[in-house]
């Protein structure tokens, strides 16, 4: 110790006092599970007042009924009956995407709307089916049962796997597992979505042309080889009102871009498209002349579906696997779109309880014969922009749904299905987000090829393979990150005290026999080894390169651990090699403002004596300073300050 | 750009230069597959001398045999001897584990030390069969060809998969994806070799009671049913001569640790039990009353096996997989050993090359009738203390093999399965290191459960089971820990202008006015909801605490970015949501010290601007004194310094 106290040092790294396991446990388990701190206003409340508000946080809507005004019902009012003219076309088609009964895609717009106005925190969120999770749905459960030979078991395994998806997202929020949904990335998300909307308008070419056999793959060779194999079988009349429709939509679409106050123009076009193509067929009897209709939809609201659940199913190992899997897509999908116009106005989401709400709108769906819903984006924009102010939008909608199935259904009995491919294709459109991936492309190379893989992986393969091969791509790029981290070399910034990377700051310069090194990451078991290889070949690097120079050799390697959020017992390994190496080298090993884990482990695992705690210095500037001073000490009297022979006291 | 312009910056961050993106790619695919940048040796060489450092890179012994000593060679015998005692019993003792006929475990040792010794670049490491790897050999094929009904056909399964665990590890190292290894840390590696000990002892039970039938099942449970089951068929000769032997094996190795000299002893141990065993046997004619014996040994050398390599066989996928994992098993085992011993004797071994060695020792003994080898700890441990010099310690030990496969085996003929048995045991009682065990517990107790996890599974369920239990854990470490990465509040260290965590520096004082934070890791789609979220509440709650306690309301919230090695889009639009979120509440956002990559995304994603680049600081303390000096102009004469208007222009 004798050496570095001549070496006046102004500040020392304390070893932090070590806590009581538990207590460590207790903070860091409620840093992952309650980051937002939910308990923070229960704190210092009487009993009743906690009770209170404990039912306000898990029924979000009474918190904001009691201040319910008249002005927001007649928001709500218009904005409802807005998204109602969408959910009756979409409903019906996503159902027929599903490959049920048209009828399950109304009564899904009415039981799962209400359950979310009680307990969703997103005011602009519309509840509603989804195209990705429709098509899921028949493509993994149609392998099980046929959707066209035996109907009711198929139709029996969808409201199972709409109640698994509906426990599995609500168990997601109880058990605060709400960050899972963040490991699929916006990139991932983009990708996916982008390869689901283009499986889906692939898909509606059945539609569209009139056929009336269609592969069960959703892949683009499937696809493209049962759309060319029935050449002969394409019906003209029904691919001519169908482009002309899906012309209609995507006109009104581009109008309500331009000027946003029409935005009704392109909310109402479904309905409009309906009516009209309804009237059409009414009209020639089109009907037989290869233009395939709904036909009869039972009047009447949801009948009770919990006989229906099919527990004792031989498929029901499959219902759970596509419970999950739509669970796990409707909440990515749902939570993003909550997030993002809540970003937009302001508020705050919170994402268990969404979960939950989510989970209790599935769960009450799959008992009263509705299948998987979720926050559709296109319908939640078109509730945004006109005006919603509360969930009683979706309250609002409901209602009109269920005016609609107790007196209107026998007016879609002649709706053309192409009306309904023209209405899916229209909206699937708008999720290919190319511009998005131009962005991924510009920003983040590794982003984009993500976003590709998944786009990739969904239309040539499967929803599924799209989905995995984007998880393990994004899995492997933090593994990789942390697999190789960086290791940097700082300089001095002239006139200052100042240590950075020679890369980002070309004017920084070397410090003369110090070799400064700053660890870019965690040490982890799963980059220790490369660290201590990569730290040896810095040092003979530079051994080398100050040989040929000509230079003053190597005294002095500082690292700078800034960066080290975190050590395991590997990366303490690899610090007590790399102090074994560069003391063979007979060069001193110096530490720089290790943060408080790395000074409890180094404590711990007495490294720190090995170390002397003497070289562990607050900041790089003072770590050299104390270096260059006994440096030049040494240089002008060797045998005073011999840190070798201090070393074995130590 | 007025506001700050008054304010005399000393250092600016500078926006890298945009580098082309394949030169970027070929940057990092360098670092990630060459990070010891192998071809060094090649720079300025003419071409002859690159061929030949060439050979000498991939056959190392082309290095070191010119160089080769008497000395070293007198060396290398005596230690060769050594091994081959110990090579002789082990052999024939895990073959017996792993259901084959004891000369394969003989061959084992002939052909593949041979071919370490041309192609390894460890001076110490002895290459032997390993107990882990026999043992899975025998759970995992066994469940696939019964050894003792369809021997021939086993033993077929059993070069199999040899092959292909050659295969894998050589193209592990020709692909340079050595790294792969490392995931599997040092407490997955003590807990699984622990629990692997654990059950290849309680396999011994079978020859320490002289069993008959046996469980085919690994795990506690099915093995402890299996001996008790069997109470009345335990043989008391049997038992009784394999504890005498294993007390006496435990004695010698007790002796030999007390002192080094003595190491020989140990080393002798095995041999020495052999011999008198089977004497044992000879003269009282045991085999008789209940002691099995090996039998009889076919004498010559290894015949060829490539015909039996049964690649149309109905079990290839078994065959693959369990060369897969045995020879990942044997990879990670003998890559540590030899990591370890040459850490000791201070020289360096290239992973990747070693790799190599194994996978082309294992192919080629695939071919000669022997199965899986590696380099054992004990082997290689009495290698090294009997004072090997190169790997000529290895072909001594194959030549000494070599001879008893010619001269000596008849001699085996009464040698007793129960000693066997006791050596097995003995040796596997050595990788039970409680110790280390221990040391995880004290320095990080979350390795400790990994650890616990893979012994534990081992132990109870099965080698898999563990294997994977254990990977699991490590990889949802390195996850969570990039899923919750820690924000920190700095203070000002008193008379300085550093600035530190105020929780590891308690001196630290906040700034009035303004309230600064660290991100501890890289910024991914993974923890990007999660920081944001983390951030405004460490926003608002200083809000609330400066309103309680009266003090200065909050002006600038400054990020330093010295942590984030790495941002991707996800990151970056988390950083556009917190510019968002501080400017609507009235606050000013600062960035410091973000390093060249943040810079780079930052520029690319244009938030640059919206930031503005003159809040982007060199350090915090330049940032906090910007921000105090605008603070104070502020106070003095707000109307001059509006940066809320300045705002509207960026």
């Amino acid at each position: 110790m004798g050496t570095t106290a001549e070496y006046e040092c102004p500040h020392r790294v304390p070893v932090p006092p070590s806590k009581p396991f538990l207590k460590c446990l207790q903070t860091s388990l409620k840093e992952t599970f309650f980051p937002d701190d939910p308990f923070r206003q229960f704190k210092n409340q009487p009993a009743s007042r906690k009770f209170l508000l404990g039912l306000q946080y898990f029924v979000p809507i009474l918190e904001w009924a009691p201040r319910y005004t008249f002005d927001f019902f007649k928001a709500d009012l218009i904005a409802g009956i807005t998204i109602a003219s969408l959910a009756v076309p979409q409903g019906i088609s996503y159902a027929n995407l599903a490959s049920i009964p048209p009828i399950i895609g109304l009564y899904s717009s009415f039981v799962p709307p209400l359950v979310y106005a009680m307990l969703g925190s997103s005011k602009d969120l519309a509840v509603g089916t989804v195209a990705v999770a429709s098509l899921l749905i028949s493509s993994m459960l149609g392998k099980e049962v046929s959707p066209t030979e035996n109907p009711k078991q198929y139709v029996q395994l969808v409201f199972t796997a709409t109640l698994f998806a509906g426990l599995f997202q609500a168990s997601l929020g109880i058990l605060r597992l709400g960050f899972i949904v963040d490991f699929l990335s916006h990139a991932t998300i983009v990708g996916f979505m982008g390869g689901a909307a283009t499986i889906v308008c692939l898909q509606q070419l059945k539609g569209m042309l009139g056929l009336l056999h269609f592969t069960h793959e959703t892949d683009l060779v499937s696809v493209m080889r049962s759309v060319f194999g029935q050449f002969h079988q394409w019906r003209w009349e029904s691919a001519v009102l169908g482009c002309c429709f899906l012309f209609f939509l995507l006109l009104t679409r581009y109008f309500s871009k331009r000027k946003a106050a029409f935005f009704w123009i392109n909310a109402m076009a479904p309905l409009t498209s309906v009516i009209l193509g309804s009237l059409l067929v009414y009209v020639t009897h089109a009907e037989k002349h290869g233009v395939q209709v709904i036909g009869h939809l039972k009047k009447g609201l949801n009948p009770p579906s919990v006989s229906d659940l099919a527990f004792g199913s031989p498929h029901l190992a499959a219902a759970i696997k596509t419970g999950i899997i739509i669970g796990v897509i409707g909440l990515a999908e749902g939570i993003a779109v909550g997030r993002t116009f809540a970003m937009f106005k302001n508020y705050h989401i919170d994402g268990n309880k969404e979960m939950i709400a989510f989970g209790m709108m599935n769960i009450a769906g799959s008992c009263t014969s509705c299948y998987l819903t979720a926050g559709p984006f296109s319908r939640t924009a078109v509730n945004s922009n006109a005006g919603s102010k509360t969930a009683v939008s979706n309250i609002v909608m409901a209602t009109a749904v269920m005016l609609t199935l107790l007196f209107l259904t026998p007016l879609f009995h002649y709706t053309p299905l192409v009306v309904l491919s023209a209405i899916i294709i229209a909206a699937m459109l708008g999720l290919l987000d190319y511009e998005a991936a131009i962005h991924l492309w510009k920003v983040d190379k590794f982003d984009f090829f993500i976003c590709l893989g998944a786009y990739l992986g969904v239309v040539l393969g499967s929803v599924e393979i799209g989905l995995i091969i984007a998880i393990m791509v994004s899995l492997l790029r933090i593994l990789l990150f942390v697999a190789r981290p960086r290791t940097i070399v700082l300089g001095n910034i002239p006139n200052s005290g100042i240590y950075r990377s020679m890369d980002q700051y070309p004017i920084a310069n070397k410090v003369p026999g110090i070799l400064i090194l700053q660890i870019d990451a965690p040490v982890y078991f799963a980059n220790a080894s490369y660290l201590r290889e990569r730290i040896s070949r810095w040092i003979y690097e530079e051994e080398d390169r100050l040989k040929s120079a000509g230079e003053t050799s190597l005294h002095y390697v500082i690292l700078d651990l800034s960066a080290v959020g975190s050590i395991d017992t590997s990366g303490i390994s690899m610090l007590e090699e790399v102090k074994k190496n560069v003391d063979r080298k007979g060069l001193k090993l110096v530490l720089a403002n290790p943060k408080s884990e790395v000074m409890k482990k180094l404590d711990k695992s007495k490294l720190i004596d090995t170390i002397g705690q003497e070289w562990i210095y607050l900041t790089v500037g003072e770590a050299v300073a104390a270096c260059n001073f006994m440096l030049h000490t040494w240089k002008s009297n060797p045998v005073a300050v011999d840190y070798h022979a201090q070393d074995n006291n130590v």
